[in-house]
């Protein structure tokens, strides 16, 4: 029978910005993942995520939660999103022949959808606009649930992920003179250009893949 | 005359995972775009910022400093990164008519370059690994430089940005049975499924673009 409540530290809540309840949800997910993958947060480059959730919908919010459990900060070049829609994220760290899937389950998200606080969302009201003791009741719905009642847990086995190999160089752009790294310099009427002075960020954008296999 | 060093929170270094220059100096042009836009940290989703940093390169950690500074979190969809491979970033709050650009200026960034912290960086040798007063020399020379020392600020007149418009709509995939939000949602013989489901994802992968225009 579960007695404890789960805490976060209150930094989290600082860095998010307000008090809603999928801060939490991501940060109970990122502290789940470090257990069923038995590391420690990632103060360095260690830990990759890779989230199926993607813009314009609500519950995001959950990734900077992952983010500051597993220290696998955007910054730092540690998560991506995947543009699914779906409240769960990936979790692969080096080493570990399997990653975690973790995802919210629907019984769950059932149980927050008719909860007060979403009914000021859905009329457009900011989390800091909703009354403090409903925001501090769906969190601590949130904070009072087993790992069971939130998540599902699934292994990916041989899940092959292969980190881009990373770089010092860098070189002015011959065009404005601001300092580029290398992977990102063009050429253009034979000189090396930073992307905007190659006049060609309408025709062309970069985007990373990530180079994902799962066996 | 300069006679005060900046300070940032504790709590970014602990968000952060480990203590290197760049996280301060992304902290650093956060609070200055605040400052230029005349607005305060964004407690829900009001700011957006375009990182024009890329991946396999140093210095992304200046993201999480932006982050932590502005409130424009990965998690509450408010930065997106441009792959420019260049140490800048565009800032964009509503009802502003004029976006703000602030890079990291060359001269700084040379003068960083050959300090003892990026020896051993060089060398594969991760933040933490790093003595302590290597680091922290270094990240006092970012705290106790100046704005005009550190940056170069440009207004970007009539930066038009449109934020896509949110949806609570979701629905099961009748597949997998996970919950999906409806902008990710897709057809496979009559059924609405997510896009794993939709057996594609190995075909058409989904990018949002940011909506810009500069005037």
């Amino acid at each position: 029978m579960k007695t404890t409540k789960f805490e976060l530290p209150e930094w989290t809540f600082e860095f998010h910005g307000h008090r809603c309840p999928f801060m939490p949800i991501g940060y109970r997910m990122g502290t789940l993942a470090l257990s069923k993958l038995q590391v420690e947060k990632s103060l360095n480059h260690e830990m990759r995520v890779f989230s199926e959730m993607g813009i314009g919908h609500p519950q995001g919010c959950m990734q900077d939660g992952i983010m500051s459990a597993t220290g696998a900060t955007f910054g730092k070049g540690m998560i991506e999103r995947f543009n699914y829609g779906i409240i769960a994220a990936i979790f692969w760290y080096p080493s570990k022949k399997d990653a975690v899937r973790i995802s919210l389950k629907n019984e769950f998200q059932d149980k927050l959808a008719s909860h007060e606080f979403f009914k000021y969302r859905k009329q457009g009201i900011e989390p800091t606009g909703i009354p403090e003791n409903v925001r501090l009741d769906i969190i601590n719905i949130v904070l009072n649930a087993t790992d069971e009642e939130l998540f599902n847990v699934s292994t990916l086995e041989n899940f092959n992920y292969t980190p881009v190999k990373g770089s010092f160089n860098k070189a002015k752009c011959e065009v404005c003179g601001e300092y580029v790294f290398e992977r990102y310099l063009r050429v253009k009427d034979g000189k090396k250009v930073c992307i905007p002075c190659s006049e060609r960020t309408h025709e062309e954008t970069v985007i990373h893949l990530p180079d994902i296999t799962r066996g």
